[in-house]
């Protein structure tokens, strides 16, 4: 255990000590040469990461900003989307849109599973108006992944905009944004990317970049044409939060030599080996199909009914410094959600398992 | 000398080594217990600061999105506002107020002048309908200090509010939110507050959340009625940026023991010594009436007319780790803006002193 709170969570995760250290190093100013250097390396460092030739943007805010940022940037009032809708996450996407006067269809699925293709494809050709397509790439209320490449394919030679959040599902599992035929993917900080939360990214396409100009939502701080125009000059157009773009620098050197696609099977199988531990003391997966079960977390279902989970993951916060979230929604006291991102290892999910084992 | 890169910026600036440290500390997650303790204890000490017996609301964004969230929660479209401007942060709040479609009508002083309050109490006469007055209190690009209390008077008992930009005013000058009237103040991390930038912060008079009601522009990262209902919980409603605010409760804490009046004064005392040197190193200073002199920063021009302040500036930085602000606007190559918030003292102007002197 290398924290005095192990974060079981589905991020904020455990940042490496000497990720956090960089967060304590001097102040730099975001319009002087020092910061240059450092916008044009992690927006290089992103674009590797991202998979694209396209520049990827920063900002300061939660994932839910970027979500939103993407919505006022891409679509005008009244534009018709479709919100694939596999959990939580896709219902905040409904609820971004619909705020911002979209027109908004969805195809709901049931927690624990994946989207049809076959639905999503026959709404499609009944709704020849649809100018995008959002879906969670990683669902983080239900773990369950989606597969976004198939998407991909269906949006490519459309003028239909396919717009990803890809808050948790990035680094830890394949992404392409380039082959996958994306146009807008969204990520945070705070998930895959080994950083405290306050920072997202932003890329777009250069379909989804030409939209941006019929877009007629109004937009001060989330305005892209604002990040591009001063990524020019090497600046961000407000005041960014230095330290953690700092940080992502140290961070995204670290991955980028790791290598995403050894972080891919490492936290696979470190999945696998969480999964197999808990049906070893009384919990079932709650996501039957394997292929569609994500790496961010494992949500298990305790076979003794009774057993109250609130208590539980109070007695594991409180007593022992571990935090293990609960489900979300009619989850909540239902579910463990055991994030495994970040600085996470098998002896931290055997510590984990010891100590339920102990309280149950 | 305390930091490798010795930072005379207005915000950011140098953050104290005990405050830095913080943000290195292990991350907590913000569902939990721990972090549910700190909301409460930064929300009490941020409403000590600002003066005020209303919740001060916590945003993850520069001190541009937290103008924008003034403008979206407490107006509609169509609404009249008047826009103080007596500066480059002036006019930011006036293109924030078009973009979301209000009637936006401003007062423009020149740079380096304050608001004539004659004017103002004109253009209430004159325009009944105004829904809100937009103004900031130290603007940054000229350094001058314009009187809110006097505004608050004339907004007091009527249906207008006074939205106050106070990212840079605050701390470093006294303020009050309640005694003056003020119905939304917003403010930023990196500026008196002694941290790095990545978060702001909001209060909102009981007047202007009646306005909240009637608001009908779009909003949902910035809705302020999500953060009051989260903060009953003792949570955000988004994620946020978790170590800048461990950060802030230190930094708060250090605020209030020490006392906003004495660093008030402290600062003043700062800024007349720093006018001083720089008059006797051949500049003259921009700002000529004394009693509207703010303690963020001191703008100064040189008397001799050829010095190339961009290169002074490069050399500075470059050269000597100094960084100092240049002008904003018309007079990016006319002005020094020597920023003197956070952890400056004496002796490192009389160290900038020297190094300009050797280059000049």
């Amino acid at each position: 255990m290398k924290h005095k709170k192990q974060l079981f969570t589905p991020g904020p995760s455990n940042v490496p000590d000497p990720i956090l250290e960089e967060l304590s190093k001097d102040v730099i100013h975001h319009r002087m040469g020092d910061y240059k250097k450092i916008l044009e390396d992690v927006t290089g460092k992103l674009k590797s990461v991202f998979k694209t030739s396209e520049d990827v943007l920063i900002l300061t805010s939660s994932g839910t900003g970027a979500m939103e940022s993407s919505i006022v940037n891409l679509f005008s009032k009244g534009d018709h989307v479709l919100v694939i809708n596999t959990g939580n996450f896709g219902d905040r996407y409904i609820e971004i849109a619909e705020v911002f006067g979209l027109k908004v269809s969805s195809l709901k699925y049931e927690w624990g599973n994946t989207y049809s293709l076959a639905e999503v494809k026959q709404f499609l050709a009944d709704n020849t108006d649809v100018k995008g397509i959002l879906m969670t790439y990683h669902e983080t209320s239900t773990g369950v992944l989606n597969d976004v490449k198939r998407i991909g394919e269906l949006t490519k030679d459309t003028d239909t905009l396919l717009i990803t959040d890809c808050i948790s599902g990035m680094i830890v599992h394949p992404f392409e944004f380039d082959q996958w035929n994306v146009d807008c993917a969204v990520a945070s900080s705070q998930k895959g990317f080994l950083l405290p939360p306050g920072i997202s990214f932003v890329s777009i396409s250069k379909k989804a970049q030409k939209q941006m100009e019929r877009s007629n939502l109004p937009k001060y701080y989330w305005d892209y044409k604002k990040y591009y125009d001063y990524l020019k000059k090497g600046q961000p157009p407000f005041t960014p939060a230095i330290q953690l773009i700092v940080g992502l620098n140290k961070a995204l050197t670290y991955i980028l030599e790791k290598g995403v696609t050894t972080i891919n099977t490492e936290k696979q199988e470190l999945r696998t080996y969480t999964e197999e531990r808990f049906k070893e003391i009384g919990f079932t997966l709650f996501i039957e199909d394997e292929s569609i079960r994500g790496n961010v977390l494992v949500p298990v279902v305790p076979t003794n009914k009774d057993l109250d989970i609130k208590k539980l993951t109070k007695i594991l916060d409180e007593t022992y410094d571990l935090s293990v979230s609960k489900g979300q929604g009619q989850y909540v006291t239902k579910m463990l959600r055991i994030g495994i991102l970040s600085e996470i290892g098998k002896d931290d999910i055997d510590d984990l398992i010891g100590k339920i084992k102990a309280i149950v």
